[in-house]
């Protein structure tokens, strides 16, 4: 068979069961996450054997050690992903919650519902947790699932997929809602993001390449997660030890992820004072600091801040300052040149903390606290499939009720339209 | 200056003034409504002038009956218009609705406020009302508009913008909130569709070659409002008179629309007693008939319905009929062949009305009343862009609600993440 009939074949058959996947109750979702994670505990050493043969392929190719980490497979990651599945047993079925009810003068009675997304393509990258844990976001929320994960975890995420199936045997849930991509080409990919009437929505999740590739070349809807270009602005009225904290959490405390700083403003009236100190504490836990003309002349022998620094996620312990004359130009700077993902201002000035927030454009926009809290399990949604930076459908944490869509349904007694 | 550079010009105009647009109070919103309305009557003379240069061309074009009248603008319609903003303004303003109050363990409380989605392109044909409405909705919702109307209507277009423009040079809205494309090429719109970074979604409104073109080339978010295969399903326990009044309304109130019935399934059951007076009746109301097998044997000399039939939007007075088996039949059919936009059931059975409901994959899923009702008024909504048949962001009619967006406004006391 083609590649291309080979990914139709997968589209049709998911699109097939997602109306039954739509009607599952929500008991019969949860006896199945369970049996997926015991399933998962059972098989740890064939699940172990089979990530070998993605390790050994990394460590010839030299990959570098955070990828090979982000790769491997040991028992106790095997356990948290089996834990991560009985959490989202315990999460509350979004499927058939009544949004909305509306009474028209006609006597209609609207009911505004919950339901499934229908098909969920997601398309990820190297780390072979994501292939469980987006299978049960997808199972619990009533979806068919396609899952398409890189080549460098292809043996892994090909054994996880094998053990959540052969669990899914076992209940009444439709064995074709839950599909794996076992092709290593990209053109695979391509071939997906052509069936728009099959899947309902495109979720990929991984480095810039991928995200514009897919955003580029899908007729489905697609869900971006993008970059994390997050500030933190001091303002002229902050805490300033509150800001210190703030500022090391949000830069250190894990500089590899979407919601860690990348650009550090500092009001003029505060900046003599807060930055020496700072950026030398920073220096001393290995970050390098760049920054703009006026942060140079108050901190000597920093590298140069340039306009493509304002732009850039580093996801790496580098960090660029820049001396803003006021809020107003804080915002300016943000609105330009962020990704719209979290922000942050430190303030003891209520009615500016209240601008900051209204005029931010981005998914979370904090006062006195770090942006790393932008996650699922810190807003309380539980696991997410990732942080969006799209505007529409949903923006921020993208938990199960991002993995549903609605519909109206309307009761009548015979009524025609005049 | 060439197109290319031209549309970028617009598109980072608008970008650049919606965070303002943003700000923008309801009272001044609703202020610069009234003054555009005020205007388009006070220019009613300058407006049919420039409307008769596109009726010139068209009918030089010999464009069909139904296409001229869409066009055409007299005084009537001018006020219609008018009203059509004066009903805006009186709608609740979306912008800064709190949606969601979540208070965290560690102090963080965490706000969920409705907000612009930025900066809205829509794309559309014919009807130069258009113009007027969804500037009017863009507006109010606090987003910057992209108007790009067809070439049919180019004159009429330019000469709404034109008095709607000049109305807003009297309040505090930037001026560069409302934009339209004058250039009447495709490549236009093209070079549009490439413009993510500035522009936050794409609503095309017209036929299904506009809709696929955009939807197949654009990597801004696109929310599509494609065709009506809309069903009327008379179950084996239908009030048979409720049912002969719903599909007379369905059917022949208003053929062109999208909410319009395309499909007629009948249960086995009653098929012989309801279809022969049901088919005579639409036949002398002009309405072409093609039938299934079984309902060519129950009436005579029908013509034959294909598998494209089922699959077929006419938008006019031909109405394709099939007897079914089931429930599980008819659901199967609107499933497989709709376009999952508004599908009806007749029956005085509450469990499988219910059934329905909830196995039609459809926005609107009706039980004893017309496929007719699908509409922003009806919903009481007010005034729609149109009815999306996504299930992404907005489903069914797309009214304010749907130009907006969420964010989250996060209040702490110093919190940083462990």
């Amino acid at each position: 068979m083609s590649l291309s009939a080979q990914i139709l074949k997968i589209a049709k058959a998911a699109k097939k069961v997602s109306y039954q996947m739509a009607l599952v109750s929500t008991s019969e979702k949860n006896r199945a996450l369970l049996l997926m994670a015991n399933a998962l505990e059972a098989q740890q050493s064939y699940l172990i054997k089979e990530n070998a043969k993605d390790l050994s392929v990394a460590s010839k190719a030299n990959y570098s050690k955070a990828l090979i980490d982000r790769l491997t497979l040991n028992p106790k990651r095997i356990s948290a992903m089996a834990d991560g599945l009985r959490e989202t047993a315990k999460l509350k079925d979004p499927v058939g919650q009544l949004l909305e009810t509306i009474k028209r003068p006609n006597g209609l009675l609207i009911k505004k519902i919950r339901v499934p997304l229908g098909v969920v393509g997601i398309i990820y990258e190297s780390r072979p947790n994501v292939t469980a844990d987006c299978a049960a976001l997808c199972l619990k929320s009533g979806n068919a699932a396609i899952l398409k994960g890189g080549r460098e975890a292809i043996f892994s995420n090909m054994a996880i997929f094998k053990v959540l199936k052969s669990a899914l045997k076992k209940t009444k849930i439709p064995l074709d809602a839950l599909q794996l991509i076992e092709s290593t080409d990209r053109a695979a990919v391509h071939e997906l993001l052509k069936l728009d009437t099959h899947l309902d929505v495109i979720v990929p999740r991984g480095g810039e390449d991928l995200i514009r590739f897919v955003a580029e070349n899908s007729s489905i809807p697609v869900i971006k997660h993008f970059q994390g270009i997050c500030h933190v602005y001091v303002h002229a009225k902050a805490d300033l030890e509150m800001a210190y904290e703030i500022v090391m959490n949000a830069k250190l405390q894990k500089p590899g992820v979407c919601n860690a700083m990348e650009t550090l403003l500092v009001d003029r009236t505060v900046a003599k004072k807060f930055l020496p100190s700072m950026i030398a504490d920073l220096q001393r836990a290995s970050c390098e600091i760049r920054g703009d003309a006026v942060t140079r002349t108050i901190v000597k022998g920093l590298k140069q801040a340039t306009e493509k620094d304002w732009r850039t996620e580093y996801l790496d312990l580098i960090l660029s300052v820049r001396v803003v004359e006021n809020l107003s130009q804080a915002i300016e700077h943000i609105n330009t040149y962020g990704s719209h993902h979290s922000d942050t201002i430190v303030t003891k000035d209520k009615s500016r903390a209240q601008k900051f927030l209204d005029a931010i454009d981005s998914a979370c926009v904090y006062v006195n606290a770090s942006t790393r809290f932008t996650d699922g399990f810190e807003f309380g949604f539980g696991a997410e499939v990732g942080i969006s930076t799209d505007k529409l459908h949903v923006r921020g944490p993208m938990a199960l009720d991002g993995l549903t869509s609605y519909k109206y349904e309307i009761y009548g007694n015979g009524q025609i339209r005049q």
